[in-house]
């Protein structure tokens, strides 16, 4: 909105707490209470007018008392008092507010009345503005030691920056994190978005070098196309993990009730957090499970994941759980195995998952471990330490961290009693590997964090620019302008797909039988006879298609059997022309296509005919623009693609020319956001370009 | 095994434990520990010959010393004392013994001979054993209270079993328990399974009124079958939940390095755990949250979920999960929106999902549970409640579980910020509904809840028993008796199949190409041709089929056709004879058939032929027998059902047909499992029965 950084909001050199109290278990009391509490390394200036001071410091009746420079506002006043304490912070020239106080647009028409207003405010002053109806704010960098939250308790420091729409979620998730060693650079609850949303904080972090991974709460995307192209550039650099609830046509129903925002389907956020880079997950706990590991563990350069353990169960399922994600769990070099076999008893075993037995000491561990790690089979490590029996764990843990330190292989701890375990290496070795309680969890990190290294490494991608006869096109759009839901007809629909280099099976056109008798004679056959009229939109279903017409004959009783079926459904009105058109046989059909998202705009499609889409529903969608990697991506990602490679002995269709024609539709799209609707079905491939055709096509504006 | 019961294992009246140590750290002196800390209700003897006491308790040189009666002995003495110590408590008339002791079959073919002279021992003297390498019980019967591991810390009494192969897994499970408020009522862990095995303590458990749900880790079954058979039947009085590790082929390697046993594939444990009403689910956590529920809260009538909450996005989440797991979130009816208005805030949410709004207390909490309670449209309610702001969360939990209390719906409350609201609910309501930190798991584990209730009402089912001519059978069979790998001739397969009604497509044969000109005018058009050879097992590969044949002319075109193809690929020599067809075309393609697993035996397959098989491995596994219910969840439950059910204008074919055949080839394959496999392929179904026919099918003996 202004051109104002977020410093000011997130690395504030003085606060003001407008409307402090000293009343012990009131928010503002606990907000407080928790800047001073965890050792926030600026000044506090309480502002409450009843009061001398608060929590033992000076309390002002107003801002504009106080002499120093304020950085932040924080306002915890009741609702009627935010606007005019939005002018006082004004004339004190503060330039970051957070509003804490509920009842604005999220309690229905007054409130957001009343948000309207203090947009306006916020605009005028030039200030920055999180929530309102927000929760607040964490940075936990050494220098700042903000918890600005009225929550319980602290998250211990670390990489991971948490934005949360929901402020309940919001402290469930500092309860999570708190528990599972899971450290936190940045939280901000953003609450009602008035001024700062999602995408804004977005923006500031991925400058910000003390996130070293984003996690997104989000209920709803105010502007998906906007949201998509911010956070396929930061995924270049950091991991951004999203869990996107209103992810269900269920779900939606209750995001619109809550947010007012018109929640998006679930198969444009897919496809969007796809072409985005965001990683999407299904559980909070998911979220900082990966994002753990994100922030603790090195990226793998390959699938192939090492398992040390001193108990067999456990390996099992980290074995079970690696290839449920497909990662290998391959066998070790000979030279490994040697080394390994002058520690491991005869009873364990030598061959991944190395198994040391129970009694494995922490110098058999850690030898072990560094063995593994340069074992060139490998690239990561997960170690398991069953339960403490006789043994010391945290002398296992620490070798262990010791040994691998300095690795740039990813390595993975699990200690299944990990209680005392955690804050020892806190002390001891405050940047260890990250540690899970069950061996499932380690390896569904790894498969994210390889995963997240082959979108980091995947080439940009090219945004083909085909030849297009554009004015063409342009000449039929403008005849439909400010036409609404009307369909092109058939030669218009031919004109543009030439236009793009798409190809549409040529046609000839007969009014008539007779026209038709006329022109039999020179066909080429074997053809197809179509009835066409605009209002004859399923033809096939009527009854107004006949495939496979070998000789002039058949074409003539083929005409009459469409007539014929057409009275039958009292439907031989609409019909205006026949279309001749040539038969192809073979082939795998499928469906090319562009829809329009309320909210996203043009999204291009890509699927098998037939039962493959009427069925199975087996498409992919992606918003357009798209480039040549996500044009090949989407024809790997539907389930039957192994029907393109040729099955039953049939060739593989041209995969290139796929691609292309989806380049093709996307870039038609791009340039004519005007077409709502674009349908090439069947598009039939063979396993040469030229054969290809697009035997049926509807385009509407 | 034996026939005594496994009452003085699992709940001893006297415990002498030999190998007991005063040494602190060691194993024994944790287990002693153990039984005394957590306050075991009867008496301890620890046998050391080389000290006077333990634990403050008086101390034997042997087992014989002792004088009064003991009911279990654990044995933690090293190796190659352990088999005098079973003859020790032989003689001093010891029914139950539990090995702790390791080194046994584990650690190789030394170990395993002493395990089977354990074995050998227990059954002389009646005994029954836990173990060896294992890692101790637990009963928390208020009777009992015995706690006979060697781990830290303790479980709180509840009503759940489980029992773990893996010791270690076994351990961290205890911890996961003591942090999630999931009460355990018997715990166990049976390390060789030399006696007890988990089929055993299933069969105890049965009947045990402690246990009310049932909790499995397992790396190997020991008997499919028998696990079958027995799960069968108490999942209908008791949920049975397994986490089922080795359930892929990368799973595989490891768990028969680990523990000796040859895990079941994949498909063989899914199939059976189906057919047994098993849970089962993917991860140690998945379970116990699910177990909680089952302990915890009543099983819900229908789908229909009901959802309370005080802030947006926790309850975003729970509808989506509820869509995810097929559940509903209906809307309430217009007496209960009526009695919420009086006391949910204006600017809060009447409809499913009611939202209390923030401020809630724990009077409007409770008055909004109840009035949802009483709603007809629910059969389940999720309460959430957001993090503590300024309210007493403890009172608002409170005061809902008293209301809840005596509800026969199902009630799960998520506390967002849960620390130290179970501690409370525990003291002042024990019996509480179950609690989570977030709503995701709520929603699912009510899914869990509602299809356990659906297995347990379902039928029995039946097991049909069809006319068959076994007689014929039996004759061919015993043709092939002793012999190996061996396909059975075209005319057997078909005297088999016709034998148990299966509709086998009948046959024409011709040695030679005169015979088929004798006999083409006598012959019903249309028909195929096909190339047959004892070792001619793919012949339409070999270009060996020729369809669709119209007239004598064709027939013989098609017969040179044929013999050139083989020739062709130097096969001529293959062709003993030509078979003739009627020409089926049209209906959908289906696969039946029957393989053996080496472990489970026979299980029969069904799936549509064709790319559904061959690219999309879209198939059904069961055991065989099935029964009608079984028949007709084996047709709907693979992914391309909605093809038979017709699309694009197909009619649908006989679906009660195909379970007949399914049921039919069942017997077949049940009253002889010399056939190594079956293959009726395809099996075409059409609308009308009479149609339906077997176009190939191969058998092996």
């Amino acid at each position: 909105m202004l051109n104002n950084t977020l410093d000011k909001t997130f690395y504030p050199a003085s606060i003001a707490v407008l409307g402090a109290s000293s009343r012990e278990g009131t928010l503002s009391w606990a907000l407080v209470n928790n800047l001073i509490k965890y050792g926030y390394n600026g000044m506090i200036f309480p502002v409450n007018p009843k009061a001398a001071s608060i929590h033992s410091i000076k309390s002002y009746p107003s801002v504009n008392h106080i002499k120093d420079e304020v950085d932040l506002a924080v306002i915890m006043l009741p609702k009627d008092m935010v606007l005019d304490a939005i002018d006082d912070c004004g004339k004190k020239k503060i330039k970051a507010v957070m509003v804490i106080t509920a009842g604005f647009k999220e309690t229905g028409k007054d409130g957001a009345k009343t948000e309207t207003e203090l947009i306006a405010r916020i605009k005028k002053y030039k200030m920055r503005l999180i929530g309102p109806n927000c929760m607040g704010l964490i940075n936990t960098n050494p220098n700042v030691k903000m918890n600005c939250t009225f929550v319980h308790g602290t998250p211990i420091p670390g990489g991971i920056g948490f934005v949360s729409q929901s402020g309940a979620l919001g402290a469930a998730v500092l309860k999570t994190v708190q528990q599972n060693d899971i450290g936190l650079a940045q939280f901000v609850s953003i609450g009602n978005k008035a001024d700062v949303s999602g995408n804004t904080v977005l923006e500031y972090w991925r400058q910000n070098d003390d996130i070293k991974v984003i996690t997104l709460y989000l209920e709803s995307f105010g502007d998906p196309r906007k949201f998509m192209e911010l956070t396929r550039s930061i995924t270049r650099t950091k991991p951004v993990i999203a869990i996107k609830s209103a992810r269900t046509t269920a779900g939606m129903r209750a995001a619109s009730s809550h947010t007012g925002a018109l929640a998006s389907s679930d198969v444009v956020v897919d496809a969007f957090l796809e072409q985005s880079g965001v990683i999407r997950v299904n559980t909070t706990e998911e979220m900082f499970d990966i994002a753990k590991a994100f922030d603790m563990a090195n990226l793998p350069a390959g699938n192939r994941v090492g398992i040390l353990t001193n108990a067999g169960g456990p390996a099992i399922l980290a074995v079970d759980e690696c290839a449920n994600w497909g990662l290998a769990v391959p066998e070790l070099t000979a030279k490994t195995k040697n080394r390994l076999k002058k520690i491991v008893p005869a009873e364990g075993s030598l061959s991944n998952p190395v198994d040391l037995l129970p009694p494995a000491n922490s110098e058999v561990y850690s030898q072990a471990a560094k063995f593994m790690l340069e074992d060139d089979n490998i690239d990561s490590l997960i170690v398991i330490v069953g339960p403490p029996l006789m043994l010391d764990t945290l002398e296992i843990a620490e070798s262990v961290c010791r040994i691998v330190k300095g690795t740039s292989k990813t390595v993975m701890l699990v200690m299944m009693s990990q209680d005392d375990v955690i804050p020892h290496l806190k002390e001891v070795m405050p940047e260890h590997p990250p540690v899970y309680r069950y061996p499932e969890y380690a390896a569904r990190a790894i498969s994210r964090l390889y995963s997240y290294r082959k979108w980091k490494e995947r080439p940009e991608g090219i945004y083909s620019k085909f030849d297009s006869a554009k004015k063409t096109v342009s000449k039929i759009v403008s005849k439909y302008r400010g036409k609404k839901n009307v369909y092109l007809n058939t030669q218009e629909v031919s004109d543009i797909l030439n236009a793009y280099g798409l190809p549409i099976v040529g046609s000839v056109f007969a009014n008539t039988t007779f026209d038709l008798i006329q022109i039999s004679d020179k066909i080429k056959y074997p053809v197809v006879l179509k009835a066409v009229g605009s209002k004859l939109i399923h033809k096939s279903d009527m009854g107004g298609v006949e495939v496979d017409i070998h000789n002039p004959d058949e074409l003539l009783r083929s005409a009459e059997k469409i007539t014929s079926k057409l009275k039958e459904k009292n439907s031989l009105h609409l019909l205006e022309k026949f279309q001749i058109q040539p038969f192809v046989s073979g082939g795998v059909e499928t469906i090319l296509g562009i829809t329009k998202d309320e909210k996203a705009g043009p999204m291009i499609m890509f699927g098998l005919g037939g039962i493959f889409v009427e069925v199975f529903k087996d498409v992919n969608f992606k918003l357009v623009p798209i480039n040549d990697i996500e044009a090949a991506g989407m024809i790997r990602s539907i389930k039957s693609f192994e029907m393109l490679k040729g099955v039953r002995g049939k060739k593989p269709v041209d995969l290139e020319y796929i691609a292309e024609s989806l380049l093709r539709l996307s870039q038609l799209s791009s340039d004519f956001p005007e077409f709502e609707e674009i349908d090439l079905n069947p598009f039939v491939f063979f396993d040469e370009k030229e054969k290809c055709k697009i035997l049926d096509a509807r385009i509407r504006v």
